[in-house]
C-alpha cells in the first residue's frame, strides 16, 4: 500500500476477525518497531510477541482499557528499562516507545492488519505472564488482527480536531 | 512510495539541502500528525510550522541537540498542554507525541523529505519565539528538509540492535 494510504487507513481496531496473521507479516511489523528512531539511538525497547490465544484473556487484564487484547490475533508487549526516579530520560522513553508503536501500527495497516495500543497498569501480572526481569517494565502493548468489521481503507473524515485548529503557521 | 519502503528509508537527516518544501507537502506531513492516535483520542498537540529561515538560528538554541534546525527547510514545533504535577497523563502525553512525530516523519520520508526530531529544553526561548501561551509547552520539534547527502532509499542494514535481541517470542 502507498504510505499516504496506510497513514490514512490506520485506525484503532478493537474487534478482530478469527484469521491469524502470517509469521512473515508479524516479523515485518516487529522489524518496523526495531527500526524506529530513539534518543541518541538508545533503542529502549524489547518486544514480546504473543500469539498463543490462550494467554490473551489473562493478558487483557493488565489494563482496564485492554479488553481488545482478548480477541486479537497477536499481541506485541513493549518493554522498557526500569529507570531510576531521577533519570532524565523518563519522558524520552515514553516518547520513543510512541514512535516505535506508531511505526508498527503503520506497518500493520500497510498489510491490512488493524491494531490498537493500550497502557499496562498491572506490571506484576504482565511480568508473571511473560517472564521479563525486574529491570524491565511493560510500557504498552499493541493488539493486532484483521478487522472484523470492514477492511482498512483511507478515512476521509477522521475523528480529529480540525486541521486549522491544530496547525499554527509561523507562530501561535 | 510503498509504506514498507518509506519505513525502511526513513533515517535521521541532520544536513539539509537548500531546496524548500512545497506547501502542499508540508500540509500533508502535518495532516499525518493530526491523524495520529492518542489516549482516548485526546489529541494533546498543537503544531507550529515555521518556514522563516531567519528564525532557525534562534530556534536551534532551544536544545543542545537541535543544531540541525539551523539549516532545515521547515521546522514543526509540537506543543502539548501543561499538566498538573499529579496528572496521570504525563507519560501518555509523551507517548502520544512520539506517535504523532513518527507519523509525520514517515509521511515526510514518503515524499523524499528527511527529518530529525529533538527535545526542547529552553521553554522560555521557545515561547518568546513562537508566542504560545503559558498553558502550553514545547514537547519536541521536527526539522524537515531534503537530504544534502543522498536521497532517502530503503536501508538494508540500519544501525540497530539485532532483531533476535529485540524480539522475544511467547515470553522473555
Amino acid at each position: 500500500m502507498e504510505t499516504w494510504d496506510a497513514i490514512r487507513a490506520r485506525r484503532n481496531v478493537r474487534v478482530f476477525a478469527e484469521q491469524p496473521i502470517a509469521d512473515a507479516d508479524l516479523d515485518r511489523i516487529l522489524e518496523a518497531g526495531r527500526r524506529a528512531p530513539s534518543s541518541r539511538n538508545w533503542q529502549p525497547w524489547d518486544f514480546v510477541l504473543v500469539t498463543d490465544r490462550e494467554q490473551f484473556p489473562e493478558l487483557a487484564k493488565v489494563w482496564r482499557g485492554a479488553a481488545h487484547v482478548a480477541a486479537a490475533a497477536a499481541v506485541i508487549v513493549c518493554l522498557g528499562p526500569v529507570l531510576a526516579d531521577d533519570d532524565h530520560r523518563h519522558n524520552w522513553l515514553q516518547y520513543d516507545h510512541g514512535q516505535a508503536t506508531m511505526s508498527m501500527a503503520l506497518a500493520a495497516a500497510d498489510l491490512g492488519i488493524g491494531s490498537s495500543h493500550a497502557a499496562v497498569a498491572d506490571q506484576d501480572l504482565a511480568r508473571s505472564l511473560l517472564g521479563f526481569p525486574e529491570d524491565r517494565f511493560a510500557v504498552s502493548l499493541l493488539s493486532l488482527g484483521y478487522p472484523a468489521d470492514r477492511p482498512l481503507v483511507p478515512l476521509t473524515r477522521p475523528d480529529r480536531r480540525p486541521f486549522d485548529d491544530v496547525v499554527h503557521r509561523g507562530r501561535w
